[in-house]
């Protein structure tokens, strides 16, 4: 089915396929642009940059029509997983990281040169937050040292930013800016490492400002078809017909 | 772009527009069948089905590849206005009504034989409700009589399962099922119309039942793309070229 409306598309890790969780981000953009774009999420647990790759021709084919108009790419919580520790098998070096990065915006602009690409970096850590939840699932069997730590995460978020600079792309760097609010690491982290309710918020917000300087106001967008007010219930086909 | 997951698509009137409202039956199921398939809103507030027909071409349009999968058609709230008070441009007769919802499902089999197209009653109406919902808004000068009333919407409810029946497809009488709980009018509805939390829940259970009792089951439908436990760190490709 041909889409009547702008199509965004979140593209990610588990921060992002927790999206749509009540509360969520994800949500929360789909209920402003309501009637006006359509929100899907493309978010994959435990997913890193370099399998992500696999999934660019997949989800993003080239010369198809309709491609989205906005694509948010939010992935690093697990590039940046600890070499040696119990995530390591989704570790991805910084620096392949951000070639990883460069190859899906690449594969994006082709797709279609004017969609709005945005950046987002890697959320801080909170390591305590972390090991708590660890030894909620494992006890005394958790493991003693972080699996990820905030500042390996500032790292990856560092290496976004920049190539966000280069590319003159938009980006959220999140790592920075939540750490910018008191009780960072309770208030907007449930585990550690995914978003609370306010956490959801804050993501929601920065994105959006994002979306509202580019334009992509939902106010001054139009609606896919005619308010019901715009329809004369004695010719209804006159408001129709007026659009086409 | 080409989805890579079945897509359920929401039709209908406000009732449809709000299920992406936080605490939404639509963002209930776009959450349920995460990773499984994608759900997008095609809610049009104050709509009836004769001016839904106008839609149908430009939102499900025939020979398309990627018609959805499951469809839901959820109007007759506003096509039950009464005659004579103070909705009535948006009233249809009961009769064409039902002619109207007959249109739309042989417009969708003919895009797609094999979809599943869910029929929903309106919901009852809670005058009590809409009264002090039209006095919240206009104080003195709210209209005396009620603009939409339960028995109305019962009689366009019965023609909407009357037609489902004649078609042998599923339905959600939602008229009757939420007149089976005690304070259905508080409990379910917010202005006597439009649902409340709860009742969103309901609708959410009653659509997703209708989706397990047709294989649509989240826990058995696959995963767009392999669960990261699947990648094999070393050799990451292998879960990709398997699932092709």
């Amino acid at each position: 089915m041909d889409l009547t409306r702008p199509l965004f598309v979140l593209f990610g890790d588990s921060i992002t396929e927790q999206s749509f969780f009540p509360g969520g981000w994800g949500v929360a953009l789909a209920n402003s642009y309501s009637r006006k774009a359509d929100v899907i999420i493309r978010g994959y647990g435990g997913y890193n940059t370099r399998w992500a790759l696999f999934l660019l021709d997949l989800i993003f084919p080239q010369g198809n029509a309709g491609a989205p108009s906005v694509v948010t790419i939010f992935f690093g919580a697990n590039d940046a997983a600890i070499l040696g520790r119990t995530s390591e098998r989704q570790h991805v070096p910084v620096e392949e990281y951000k070639e990883n990065l460069r190859k899906i915006v690449h594969h994006l602009k082709k797709c279609s040169p004017t969609m709005l690409v945005i950046l987002i970096t890697p959320p801080p850590v909170d390591e305590d937050g972390r090991n708590e939840y660890a030894r909620s699932l494992y006890g005394e069997k958790a493991r003693e040292l972080p699996e990820r730590t905030n500042e390996m995460a500032g790292i990856y978020a560092k290496h976004c930013v920049e190539l966000a600079k280069e590319l003159n792309l938009s980006f959220v760097d999140l790592w920075s800016h939540m750490q910018e609010t008191a009780d960072w690491q309770k208030k907007f982290l449930r585990d550690g490492l995914h978003l609370t309710p306010e956490g959801n918020a804050f993501v929601y917000k920065e994105v959006i400002s994002i979306l509202h300087s580019s334009g992509l106001t939902p106010d001054t967008m139009p609606f896919d078809f005619p308010h019901h007010l715009e329809i004369d219930g004695k010719d209804p086909a006159k408001a129709f017909t007026a659009r086409k």
